[in-house]
Order: C-alpha cells, then structure tokens, then sequence
C-alpha cells in the first residue's frame, strides 16, 4: 500500500494511473511523464524519465498498472521514480485494492441495510429489494458503485452508503407524517439511484459509460426496474408506477435533469433527502479536510464558504 | 352534425361535454346548469333548466352522453335547451364523430408515411417501423392520437401530422449535410413522441393518464419502444442507444424536461424540428382564424403577437 | 358557531369579516353588499340589503364585527341575511372564536414542546429557549400565530406546529450525523420562525404589520433574539452568531430574501426541514380536501397536481 | 506554406500574429519573445531570443509581418527561431494566404447563390440581392468575412458558406409550409448576417470594429439594409420593414441580443435555422478533429460532449 | 369636458371610446353595448340600448367619436346612455382635448428644456438638438408623445416630460463625476427614448404602429437619429456612434430588448436615470392615487407595495 | 516607502503581506518562498532563499511584517531579497502606511460630510448622524474602512467616499422629486453600508470577520443603527423603521441579498445611487488604468469591455 511507503524504498505492485502528461525539459530536448498514481490507501506522484514512444498510446487515464520503481522524498512529499509499467489484465484488477472506500464498514452497512428492509410490510416491495439485493451480479454491483464521479461520496460502496442514508433520513420523516407509506419510501430510497450502476463503469477506474451519457441514470434506472418488476409476478401496476415516478422524479426540478417534479409526498421526501444528504456530506468532507480551520476554503459547488467550528 | 342544426330544430345525437356549470338563478332560488357541448364539426352551449340532483354525480366533463333537446337562437349565437341526457356505454363511442381531425387527409398522411420509410435501408430500422406501424392497436392508436392536449395539433390525427412535418423537415435538412445518418433521423422523428399514445387517454374526450402525469411521454416513450425493439432479432445495441437517446433528448432542454441534452446530430436535427413545427402550426392557425388581421391577438404562449400581413 | 346554524334560524354572534364588496343590482338603481363571515368553525356569505353610506367607511376586511341577521338556504348553501352589524371593541374580540386553529391539540403540541427542551444540554440554550417559551406574552403570541398567511398552516397555532415539526425533523436527521450539533439545530429549529411574530397582526384578523412589511420576519426575528439574548449573561457570542445565522439563512436562498446561504449543518437542516414541511403539509391539506380523487386539482404554489391515492 | 516546411530548413514568407508575450529566462536574467504565427495552411510556435526593446511597442497581436528564421524539431513539434521580423505595409497583405478559408469552393458557393437568387420572384427583393452582391466592395467583402470570430465557421468565406446554408434549410422548410412566402425567406437568410460585414474588420487578422462593438451586426445590418433598399425606386415599405425585422429578430430571444422576437413566419425559420447552422457545424468540427473517438472533449459552448460515432 | 357633466343633464360632444364589448341581457333575448369613454378630463362608462347590427363593424377600440346622449347617476357613478354615436373625421380629432396631459405645465416643460441645451457647447450636438426640437413636425411630435402605453408617463407630452427628468437627473450626476461628458449625456438624455415617436400612433388615442412592434423605438430611434446627423455637415464619425450606442444600450440588459450594455459612462448614467424616473413615476403615481393609504395596493409591474407615508 | 525604492539599495521597514506559497526549486531539492509584499505606495514582490520550517506556521496570508532585505531589478522590474522578517506586534501596526487610501483628500472629505449633515433638518436624524460620526471609535472605522474587498473603492477610506457620493447623487436627485425626503435620503445614504465596519476586520489587512460571513454588512448594519437609535430619546419609531428598511433594502433584489425591495421612494433612490457609483469607479478606473487605449480589456464584473475614448 502506498500509506506505508518511505522514502528510499523500492515500490512494487498495482496502481490506478488517474492522470498523466507529457513534460518537456526546460534546458535540454526531450521530456519524461509526470502521473498520478493511487491505490486505496492514497496517491503519489511518478515519473518516467525514460520510455518508448508507445507507451504514450497504451498509458491510458483511469487505467491499471503493475509498477516499479523507487520511492523518493522531496521536502516531504513522497515521489515514486517509475522505472517498469505495464498493463495489468482485466482478470487480475481488483478495484477494492486500487479505490478508497465508504469509510463506514461493510458489516454496518449490511446490517443497516438488513435492518430497513426487515420492516417493509408490502409483500411484492420487500420481494422485489430481496431479489434485487441479493442477485449475484446486480447486487454486488450495486454494493461496489460510488455514488457519483465527483461531488459527493464518489468512493467505492458509496451509492450503498448514500442510498442507506437516504432511506434513513426518509425513514425518521415518515414516522412524522401518517400520509407517507413507509414501505414506499424506504424501498424508492434504496433504489433511487439504482441507474449509476449502468451509467458508470468502474472494472478499471470510474468512468461514464456510453449509455449513462446519452441516457442518464434516471432512464437507466426506470430500465432496469422495469426488468427486476417483470419477474415478479402479480406486482401491482399502480406500486410499479409510483417507484418509477420516484426515481423519475428524485433530482427535484426539471433543470437538474429530472423529467418530473415529485408528485407524491414519497417522492419529495426522497428528493429532500438526496440532496441534504449529498449537501451534508461535504460539510463533514470539509470538516474532515481542515480540522483546525474555523473556515473552509470556497466550495465551488455549494457557492459558499462552510464554517467549520 | 351541430353544424347543420338551425334555430327552431330538434337535435338528437351523441356529443362530448367539455365542461359544464351549476349556476344559481339570479331573481329566484334554484340553479339551472350550463354545458359546452361539441361534435367534430363544432360547438354548441347548452342549459338543462331542470334536473335531479344525481345528475351532479355522472355528469363528468370531457365525457360522452346522448343528448336531445331544443335548439333556439340568441342574437346569431345558437343554443341548446337539453331535454334529455345520458351516458353512452363505452363501446358506442367514436371519437372521430365527437372531435376534430387533422385537416390534412387520411390518405394524404399514409402516402407520405409510407414514402418516407420506404426511404429506410437500415433493415432493423425499417422492421421497427413496419412492425409498428402495421400493429392493429398500437399503430391505429398513434395514427388516432392528437399532438398535444393544447398549443399545437391539439386534434385528432395530430401527433401523425406533427410527426410527419418533423421527419420530412429533417429529411431536408439531412440532405444539406453528409454527416447526418438519414434513416436514423427519419426514423427517429416518426417515433420522437411516441410515449404520447400512453401519455393520453382519449377513448372519451382527451385526458392525461395516471402514467402520463407519473412520467411522461418521454420515458413512456422509451419503455414503448423497448419492447418493441425487444422482438427484433439482433438490433444492435448501439442503435437502439442513440435512438433511445432521441426520445430522451427531443425537448433539447433540461427545462423542458428532457433529462439529456441533444449528443448526436440526429437529436439536435429533431428537437429542432419538432420545436418549429409547433410554433409554426401556431402562425398558420392564427392566419386560420384571423384571416382578415395584420395582426394577431397575444398569444401567450409565444409571448408575442404575430404578423399576419 | 356558524357550523351548527340552520336554515330559516336566526344568528347573533361576533365574526370575522374575510371580504366584502358592494354590488350593484342588475335590475334597479343602488346596490347591495355581499360579505365572507366567518368563525373558526366555518364560513357562511352574507348579505347586507339596505345600509347607510357611512357603513362603507367602517366595515373593514379583515376585521371583527358584531352581526345579527337571518339564515336561509339555497340549493343547500347557507346564507346570511344581515340585519345589524357593529364593531367589536378591540378588548372584546377573542380569535380563537374565529380562526381555525392547528388541528393538533394544544396539550400535545405543549408536551411535544417540552420534550424537545428538556434533551437540550448546552445551559445557556435552555436558559433562551425557556425564557422564551415562558415570557407571559411573548411565549403566548408564539403559540398563538399563524405560520404563514397563506400558503401553509396559516391558522392559529401554526406556527408553533410548523416549529415542532421542523425541529422533530432536525432532530431525527442530527441522530445520523455526529457532526450536527443537537443542541442548535433544535433551538434553531423552534426559533427559525420566530419574527413572524412581528410580522403578522393578528389582534383582529391576520394582516402583515408596517415592520413586516419593511423588515420581514427574517430581520424581525433577529433583533427579537438580540433583545432575548441579550438578557441572558454570559451568552457566548459564537453561539449567538450561529443561532442569528440560522434565522438569517433558514430560507436557504437569496432569491428566498435569505441574505446569507446555510454555512452550518445546523443551517442547512433546518432549511430543508423547514422547505419540507411547508411542501408536506400541502399534500396533507390536498389530501384532506379531495378525499375521494385520484388527482389534486393544479397547486399554483408547487407548480404541479399531486398524486392523492 | 507552414504545412510544407521541415525541421532544419529556413523560413522565409508573410506570417500572421496571433498572440505573443514575453517570458523571463528561469536561469538568468532577461526574457525572449513566445508568439504564434499562422498562414492559412497551419500554425507554428515561434521564439525571438535577441530583440530590440521597440520591438515591444509595434508587434501586435492580430497583425501581419514579414518573418524570417530556422525551423527545428522538437519531439514532434517543429518550432521557428525568428531571426528577422517587420511590419507588412497594409496593401501587401492578402488575408487569403494568411487565414484558413471555408472548405467549400468558391465555384461552389457562387453557384448556390446564383441558383438561390434566380428563384426569386419579387422584382425589387431580386434587384436588392443582384445589387448587393454584384457590387464590388460589399459584394465582395461579404463573399470574403468569417460567420464569427469563435465559435462557428470563423474563416474566410465563413459569413457566406453560413449563409447559404441557412438560406438552403429554410428553403426545404418553405416548400412544407404553404403560409411561408419563398422569396422573402430566401432573402433575409442570406442577408441576416449581412452587419457582420462592419462589425468584424479583417484586412489585418480579424477583430471587432468599434461600431461593432457598440452597435453590433443586428443594427450596423438594420442600418446597412436601409442604405440599399434607399437606392431601389419603389421598394414597398412593407416589405421593408419585414426585411428589417428578419434581421432584427433573427437571434431570436431578447437574452441573445435582438430586440424583437420573431413575428414573421419568415423570421422563425431564419432564426432557427441560423441556429441549427451554427450548432451541427461544431458537431461536424467535432469529427473531423477527433475522427476515432466515441465522444468529443466536452464542447463548453454547447455545454455539453458530442457522440461522434 | 366629462368632468363637469352631472345626472340629468344631457352631453354633446367628441369623447375617446377605449374599449366596448356587447353584452347579452340576462332576462330576455337581444343584448346591449357597453363602453368606457374618456376625454382629457376623465372617463365615463356609457351604454348603448338599441343600435343597428353595423355599429358593430366600425366602433373601433382607441378611436375617436361624436356622442349625444344623456347623464344619469347610480349611487354616485355617472353613467352616459348614449342615443346618437357617429365617428369623426380625422382632421377634425384633436387629441388634447381626449387624452390627460402631463400635469407640468407646457411652458415649463419648453424652459426647462431651453435651459438643458442652451448650456450644451459641442457644436454639432447642440446643431442636432436645436433643429430637431425646431422641426415643426418631429419636434411637435415629440412634444406630444406619451412615455409609453403603460406603467409610467402614459399621457400627452409623457415623452417629453420624462425625457426632461432624465436629462435632469443626469445633469446633476454629470456634476460629481469629472469623467463624463455634459454635452453628450444630457443630449443622449433629451433622445434616448425618439424613436417612440415612430413607435406609437396617437392620432386617434395610442396605438402601436406595425413598424413600432416589428422592430421598436430603439431601432427606430436610431433610423431617425442617422437621418437627422446626415443633414448636419461634419458631424464626427465617434460622436455618431456614441449617440446611437446610446439609444442601443439605455435598456441596459439583453433581457430588455437593449441588443448592447452601457459602454461608456454617459450611457450608464443615461440607463439607470431612464428606469430610475419609470419608478420613481410609479411612487409619484401612487401616492396621489392613495392619498390617505400607509400602503398602496399591490404594484404588479413592481412586483411589491409601497409604502407611502 | 517602497515606491521610492531603487535597485542596489537596502530595503528595512514594515510592510503587508498579500500572499505567499513555497516554490520548489526546479533543479534541486529544496524550495523558497515568494511573496507579495506592499504598502501604501505600492507593490513589490519578495524572495526568501532561506528559512527555517516554522516560518510556514507565521507567515500568514493579509498580515504585517518588519521586513529587512535588498532590491535588485530584473528587467525593469524590482525584486526584494528577504533576509529578515518578523512580525509586528498589533499596536504597532498602522494600516494608512500600508493600504492605498481614497484619492480623494481627507479634508475634502470631511467637508462634503460636515456640508451634507449641516443640511438635515429633522433633529433626531442629525443628532444620529453627529453622534455617529464624533463617536471616537465607530466614527473612526468608518472614516478608515474601505467600500468593498474588491470590485469598488476597495481602499482605506474607501466607504467614506463612496457613501459620500452616494449621498451627493441622492440629494441632486432629491431636488427634482418633491416626493423625496431629503433628510432621509441623505441621513440613509451616508448610512447604507454602515455594517461594513463590522463586516470587515482591517486591523492587519482586509478579511471578512466571521460575523461578516455569517450575518453579512446588510443585518450588521441594522444591528449597528438599532443600538445607537436605542440611545437618542425620543427617536420617532416610523422612521426609524424606514432607517432600517433602507439599509434592508438597499441592494435592490433578492438576489442580490437584500431581504426587501425598495418600498420607499429614498430607498430606491439609494440603490440606484449605490450601484451606479460602484459601476463608474470602475469606468474611472478603467480610464486610469488605460490612458492611451480605446477600450479596456474585458471587465468580467461588468460582462462588457468599456469603451474609453
């Protein structure tokens, strides 16, 4: 792991190359590469001072590599001179190595998950998330996906853990409100953003699929719902259409990409607490970055500075 | 037809009920009711000066009944004194006697349907639109279908018209520039808003469905045509893609409540298309309807007034 | 109680004056007025045949009035035929007679209250909070405003019900998130509101006041927080600024009159508490109101129809 | 011709400035002069390591000099070392040889504005169109401006190449409209940009003209038109002010600088067809720059990335 | 004049007619005509008993006519039953005598605009402003205009009034600011707004004109202007286009049909003196409208109440 | 001063610190230290070759510093060599030798105030403005705080000059509207921005306080005059609420952060007097900045390029 490298040791094993250019020299010809290397447990630096012209058309960005090389120190920031790299195969990526993951533990979020889905009453719901949770590739999947590229919990199993904060924030609401079924909103809170699973690929570093560009993961979603629901048999028209329209409709507005406004008291509650958990997250990002800050630097995203003490 | 009544008649048929009104009488107790009555060759007012109460109760608008009364005259305008009203049973109704059709000719409209797919080599392409277009029921009830339930073709037959003026606009301009995909744009026009056969119900009078305001005739029109592309052997996946995508993103805008923006040239030709289509219709119904004007009244929903000279 | 009038009975009693206007007679010269009474029991029209001049001077919207008069029936409506009609000394008006109040009751929403006060640790909070709460008129008026006049739990009590529901809200989502402080968010909660207090008039009727309309609930609740504090010793002046914060940014956007975006997490819950209240309890009401439907008629305000089965 | 020459050759030729700056020596004192030059085959970095501190005061940006230097290689990237650089007199300049041009022949062009043009019925819109491009200067300084400076079509002969096109779709359009009067559509689609011709000046690279910038192409066209139409006896006023309008209107929305929305039937297509021009010829680009990719870099005008297959 | 009128006298005269509509009787067949008639000292609202079916072709809205008929009074309103209504020929129309005036007096209006250019010493500016305010047609119009047809100075010599408020108030900030030109501001001032003189008709009340719609008075305006400067010798190329730049840019947003910002200093000042008197017009407006009001009702095209104590 | 500052020679003083990063060496481990150093007079940039690790930890960002070094010059451009640098104690700070201040002269200044107040008439408002005003340390900052961190006046003495200007526009304007209450107009206008001195900390530099940011200069500004109306007996309650609406409202729009519109004619004036003196400092700037140029670069806080002749 990168975490535990020092300087003055060699380095050997498998990255995540995120980005890389071409540098000339200043004061001779030629030039080397610069990149971004990372594994799970953090990023460094590389350079290659040497290489054949091919590689700059099989060094992709987002990609794996088997490297090696020699760790340096400079004013005490670590720099891995790269003097071997090559592509490591599709079989042999494991992303858990390569990624962060959700900070919580995947036992906590199993038996949170266990514990939300235990109480839904309505048998074609609960038949529908047992059957989708624990199909094999979907949810697995599923359990793998960050929650998005950028912005917030863009981690491994942080659609999971984003999805569960969702549905538990929908959860103390609908204990307010007598009109909001809870099977309803607990079931569209898990499966809310069901769609990332196809709208990015993650078998070597995350990236937007074809799809997921030219449909998004609302569309995705409705899809693959629309799927799972045929194989139930006898699953009421009427659910079907409110779990659609909840994922249809989870983004809020037209101007963030959803096609619907929340028609059902459901649906809204799920979109208020999509966005304020994603809003929340970054607080406690930023809390997390700059622990001895009473300011945050600027978030670009939420327009604003948070304060932090 | 209440277009041939005279003041002095009888009037016995079947008419649609836009909406109607309990009003009090002025000078005594009581009410009487008023109904805006209408067949496809146009418009009557009526008044049911006596009734019993549960005629409150089954009397829906934009609903169907057999009516027989009276017609009189009121400085030009005529007026029905209805003597006698109720339903008529699902089965006797034919909308095409109760609301207006597209002006343009039944046959008028297959020609340049059948001209413009005959057009079609891509073979998957051209079963998707055969298959479509020759099903008993969902071809009837896209050729039946009005374009909108306000704003443009807002009749029956309509969504066939407006869908023709769109693929033969997009065939013109597909012929201007060689990077266009011909068969992919004229297929994709014919079907842009094909989600409306479900959006709408109209098997009496025209109403949004649950579904339609649940979702959409966007992912309406999505979930329609994955199925239909379903039972075709071998359509690429690419293909079905961008023309999923097609659907997804003909309102060109987040705004206007398309979760994509246009990403292939073939979106961005229909969306513009369509968007003229339906302003144009605007321009050539108030030439219709003021004839004799250099300009037209506001219109709002263009936020403007038109030039008619 | 105008709820228990019958037809052909005689009415006396004290009642609210929503609306009036005067209306010419169709048929002859001079005119008549008609009047909304209403109690907080319900709402009956009224008519006043034969007036002199001067009453169009002192007959208020808005206002509390002494009437007398005959309630006859037509097509099932109740009408008041009003026979004397004076004001009401200020001393003598009492509101709860004659607005709605919340349709919770006043020992749950006190307990609700209280046990959301009791959890609060941080001293110099509780002091605030029950200092507050206790203060014979400020306390009182608290209880008893609306929370909107219009729009949403816009009857007496309304605040305080909005209040507890946004601060039982804060309070569910605080127990998911170290880093939100409960202490804050709840007070911030139960005080986010609190210059409404100053804004509305509600002596005789509900009217915005001069300060409400110059300053806004948002300004008014500050300087009353600045005055509570203020009589607090010892209060810590970052707490005060994150609690004025919190007043200050509750409606989360600029374009909502919030001068300041949430910059806390405390801030940014309760505006999204807040938000969501306002938006559930408009279901509620559709809910209520249209018991039988499918389908709420258009919501102006939400900018859609809600899905009601 | 850029595009011939070879590492370790001279230079020697007539060049166009795009940018330069100085940039201080890392190792020592004292700075040299980076600048980009073009012809209308290609670009090329240039470097000047001795210059005369004047130098700084005449090298402008956009302007056009005598160049003389050694090309060398540098990993790829030929680069000149400019040995001798001078002003070109004004009347030796030919943009043509110094600016990239539309990649459509000028035969071409000229005969699908001829083929245009004798389809015009309207004797006096046919004089205006035969006047302006016939005579000398306008005529031919429109045949020569860019359609833009960024964006779209911004080489010479790009105001024509885009005028055509957008005169052809709104030909096609016509013919499917029978309100849409051919003669006028035509003319206004190849005049609409016509302001364009004082608002860019591009004897010596291409840049805003004063008037261009506080006045813009919309009016110094409104003004230009006005001129012509002057000089044609018996040019009917209301055509005219149609003419006018076009040009007015033809950005189509307030926000994008015109001050009048389209009110012609006319005017709508010419403005959507400006549009649509405009945006598919950034998807062509797209694909002649990145001939092998699934998808385009992301197009910030557009907001958006392009599917190029 | 209507003013003077009282119930039981009879009325000969010229009055404006607004607006008419026919409305059917509510107890028997046939139907009447109402209409609101206005001359420069007020408005009356008049009806037609008995007309022949022609009346109903030529009483056009905003038009000017001979009327006799008789006053009555219904509580307090006067009420005119017209009994010989016939239309005037145009030369006898004489638009003061129907239509309010600017409450400021002709002769201060003419010092107060002697004194803004006698103090101008650019001699060009001081040649265009002496001959167009000279000219006995343009001058004389301008003189007459209305500001506009709504919100603010819609009356006679509304125009000019507020042209003078804008010089004015311009002048003042002339003053402070060393770096704008008097000349300039105060004689964009007195133009800013000519080409309403084109852009409204008010020979027989006021009306847009067809080119007033299709292209508005700012192009307008800048026509005019063009032609004006063309008959002055040697007016300066620079000068020309500040002038026009600001008629172009004193909307001072694309959004409000301004197709350029304020680039130079005179026309911000120009811009924010222009909306600055449209609004400050409005207080004015209201304050004399409400005399004894805290608060005037709600001020749609402000979008809030004012206070007006 | 460092403007009189020549190469060669020693520099020793106290001087502010804008910025500052660490800059690893190019060909050699280690780093230096660049920064930004100015006073009143100017700015220069400084290098620090050596230093020990806990000067990352003082040095801060916009604080003050007794500096000792050499100047060399660098192609025209002088350099500071740091060679000591500590920082100076708070009381020893003196912000008017280290910020540029108001171009404008502190007599004049204290003149156009003292001209100003002299001219109110209403006693409460002029004891407020004379209490302010002479109060040792509110007068004081006041006087010393700039208008703003950028974008306008952002000087030492900054918000005394603006304001000033601010009230002189106002009072021109007062002249022409007998509706204005010159009292107010002028008492508000030099009061507008009054919470700047609480939004702002310029002891060691300008920063935003955490009350600032929190509460921003609008709701500190209210608490500021709520506190020293509280001390003048008698302080009629209407105006004040007018005081305090203007100071609430002076921005304009919500969107703009202020929480009401301006509902009195003063506090309309008042915005628009307060954004057109921030929008020509910047045309006057622009001017200085760019004696010789036609138009200025692109001013991105105005969206436009100015034109300068």
């Amino acid at each position: 792991m990168l975490k535990e490298c020092k300087a003055g040791e060699r380095f050997e094993g498998i990255l995540l190359i995120n980005e890389w250019k071409e540098v000339p020299f200043r004061q001779k010809p030629g030039s080397y590469i610069t990149l971004t290397c990372q594994d799970r447990s953090g990023t460094i630096q590389g350079k290659i001072w040497n290489y054949e012209p091919q590689v700059l058309v099989w060094l992709n960005e987002q990609d794996v590599f088997y490297v090696k090389g020699m760790i340096s120190e400079y004013r005490g920031t670590l720099d891995l001179t790269v003097e071997t790299i090559r592509l490591v195969p599709k079989e042999e990526v494991d992303l858990t190595e390569l990624l962060p993951s959700s900070p919580v533990d995947l036992e906590v979020l199993e038996r949170r998950l266990d514990l939300l889905i235990k109480k839904i009453f309505q048998p074609e719901l609960r038949v529908l998330l047992e059957q989708f949770f624990k199909h094999p590739e979907k949810g697995d999947t599923y359990r793998r996906a960050p929650a998005a590229i950028k912005i917030h919990q863009a981690y491994l199993r942080g659609l999971w853990e984003h999805s569960l904060r969702v549905a538990e924030i929908a959860e103390g609401i609908a204990r307010l409100y007598p009109g909001i079924d809870y099977d309803l909103v607990v079931a569209g809170a898990l499966l809310h953003d069901v769609g990332k699973i196809r709208e990015y690929a993650y078998d070597r570093g995350i990236k937007f699929t074809t799809d997921g560009r030219l449909l998004g993961h609302i569309i995705l979603g409705i899809e693959l719902l629309t799927e799972e629901i045929a194989s139930i048999p006898d699953f009421p028209n009427e659910l079907r259409s409110k779990l659609l329209h909840i994922l249809a409709s989870h983004h809020g507005k037209y101007e963030w990409q959803s096609p619907k406004k929340p028609k059902l008291m459901e649906a809204l509650v799920i979109h208020y607490a999509d966005a304020l958990d994603a809003e929340l997250w970054q607080f406690e990002q930023a809390k997390e970055n700059y622990p001895n800050d009473d300011w945050s630097p600027y978030i670009p995203n939420m327009e604003r500075y948070f304060y932090l003490k």
